[in-house]
């Protein structure tokens, strides 16, 4: 007979059942500032939250055309399990429009549907990382890089990106991050939490680095034609040896991120990463399928007008221009231009703050803005905060207003 | 400077990159009997398909009040990222639901929506199992118990369910398995594959058995309404003090397979599992939510209308009564009667075979029928297979003709 013993679990009495260490280790560190806030809304104050990256929060929604797609397929009858890898129809205007874009030639094998970038990430982490090996991640870095990673065992290393020059990858820093653990070099471009967007010559330089030490390069492009100067560069489309995965998604581009549909593709000419793409298809297969009706939609979309995008486009343009201004004029905050997604991600220059989260909290109670501290970017973070800029201009005013204000009270 | 080396991965001088062994260690054995059955088709055999358990692939589809409901929450536009643990007004009908079914008494905090059952599966193997700690699982078992299971490290442990007494779970043999690894005893009920449904005796002898040794109760009740002649009985409705997380979704009752939606909710009157609700909870939040659209169709499904059950289990009863006879009045096979669910899991008494996959890919190519091997679902299915009965009678007929047929061959 065995008898259990969970002497440090004991909770007046009673036997508490201990949860994975995996799951313990993952932090969440947004959250930190969203639960005061909940607590000023609770006593009836107004808080203008520009914390979430969720266009379809404001004035934006997906395109009619996927709309009446999607409802389409449920009423025609599109509601059974699909195929684990996803639609063959889906996968086809996958590959039509990755080469058009990024002008690679893949097939329809080469597409793996999921639901959601997310889910892409966990499927990469789940297949590549055995225990302690490790992942190469910007810093600062979309926080689920660092959860998923450390979830399945492993180490984000955070390489350097420069804020002077537009949030750009430090590739000698990545160089000297590389080790024998190692197992793969993560870009986020368009970049949440920084909104920079990277030069061709950075990308030729990571890719060069990555044939070095035979890494793969994982390539979230999921806000690919969000850009407002410049035009994203895919570094599946520099690629000769090196094998890239490419992520993307209905979320941003599409304006539909409660769909939770996404995709990754395969670029690997050399094929080397057979065995990876075997796991992920196991990954893929016991989790059945994801939405089958959604898929229609992103085939309509995928396939259909993009006119919608201009309009778009032209608001958050306005939008980043507003935000930018206001910020750059205020006392004790600096910030870079955004060149693509819709965040922007200030320095806190000088004041009283020891923290940028102190600053955040602060901000949060005097001033009624939420923000994100920028130390829950990860690495490279600290003393900064991001600011969503998918608000009307009226909404951002009012924001920068209380901003600017508290800055002028807390300085001087 | 560090040079990386792969001495085992070097394939035709080209560097693999190497999964993680986590991932690899997963099996897909149903696969096993797919491929042939594709390469069959691609002949231009005709094959019938009684491998999969999508009722949706049949004559059945989700009721009309809850497709017109989901496509008004995308045309009202409910396409934003959702709370990560669901919709609050979602969460209250689950509350509303598990109350009326079964008698417990929870709040919406208790609830966590999720991408289908197999997603809040994820969850709890994720938040619950370390390196090498044991659940105990069914044997013969749905497969992604096993899979996700060794996915995070730990090692399912089979208990026996006898086969005579309709497949109850042999609670001696459950004893017998636990030890001080065991985190948590699953139960599915009804059961996939056998079709068990059961009974409250042996409920309360597993609620007693968990009790002794401070064991959570994971409680699979997808087909909970889906039986034919009994009722379906669940722990949460028996507990006192043993924590029970129920799982249920839209896949088979709402018969809305690929909508990829279910929930789970704890019953855990004594507050046992505050540190896995909490390890949930980050998991949840790391994926950011479930398809928001999808969720108001959950809510008309859960609060509106049932009357389609009744018509659909009068077609799946005809079903299981033609099926079942059929199969038990031929030569060298038995069959026990199914309770619930839309799965029969007959006996290879007699005859030439020396594995049940042997059997099932000699079937595929001499009777154009194709079944799962029993011992794709673990311990405990050897020498059995798994028909589903969700097509019509007339293609069960012409299944069931070629089978009778091929045994008559294969004895005679
Ligand atoms: C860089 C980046 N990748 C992935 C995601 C997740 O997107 P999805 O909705 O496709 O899971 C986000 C969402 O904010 C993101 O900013
Ligand atoms: C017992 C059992 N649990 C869970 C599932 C998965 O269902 P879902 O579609 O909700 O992921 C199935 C599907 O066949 C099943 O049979």
């Amino acid at each position: 007979m065995v008898v259990k013993q969970y002497p440090h679990d004991l909770c007046g009495g009673v036997v508490m059942i201990r949860p994975s260490n995996r799951a313990m280790g993952i932090e969440y560190a947004i959250r930190d500032v969203v639960l005061p806030a909940r607590e000023l809304e609770k006593q009836g104050i107004k808080i203008i939250k520009l914390n979430i990256g969720d266009p379809v929060k404001f004035d934006f929604q997906p395109p009619e055309h996927m709309k009446k797609a999607y409802c389409e397929a449920i009423m025609e009858g599109h509601n059974y399990y699909g195929d684990s890898e996803g639609d063959k129809e889906l996968r086809e205007a996958i590959v039509e429009r990755e080469k058009k874009k990024n002008g690679v030639d893949i097939t329809p094998e080469d597409v793996q549907v999921t639901a959601a970038v997310t889910e892409a990430l966990q499927f990469i982490f789940g297949a590549l990382i055995d225990g302690g090996e490790e992942i190469l991640i910007p810093g600062p870095s979309y926080p689920p890089y660092v959860g998923l990673v450390k979830f399945y065992g492993g180490v984000p290393k955070a390489y350097k990106t420069i804020e002077e020059e537009g949030w750009q990858p430090d590739v000698d820093d990545m160089r000297r991050k590389v080790t024998d653990k190692t197992k793969a070099i993560a870009v986020i471009n368009p970049n949440n939490p920084t909104g920079a967007l990277y030069e061709k010559k950075t990308l030729q330089e990571i890719i060069d680095l990555a044939g070095e030490y035979d890494l793969p390069i994982i390539s979230d492009e999921i806000y690919d034609f969000m850009t407002y100067e410049g035009k994203h560069v895919s570094p599946s489309s520099l690629t000769k040896d090196v094998p890239v995965i490419v992520m993307n998604g209905l979320s941003k581009i599409y304006f539909a991120t409660g769909w939770r549909l996404g995709y990754m593709c395969f670029i690997d000419p050399e094929n080397k990463l057979a065995e990876v793409r075997e796991a992920i298809g196991k990954l893929a297969r016991i989790r059945l399928c994801p939405n089958t009706p959604a898929q229609k939609a992103a085939i309509a979309g995928l396939r259909g007008p993009m006119d919608y995008l201009e309009e778009y486009m032209a608001k958050l343009k306005e939008r980043r221009d507003y935000i930018y201004k206001r910020l750059n004029e205020m006392p004790g905050i600096s910030t870079q231009k955004p060149q693509g997604a819709f965040y922007i991600f200030p320095k806190i220059e000088e004041g009283p703050w020891k923290s940028d989260k102190e600053f955040v909290l602060d901000v949060l109670h005097n001033a009624h803005v939420l923000f994100v501290h920028g130390s829950g970017f990860g690495e490279g973070g600290e003393m900064h905060f991001r600011s969503i800029f998918l608000a009307p201009v009226p909404v951002l005013e009012e924001a920068m207003d209380n901003l600017e204000k508290f800055m002028k009270e807390r300085l001087g």
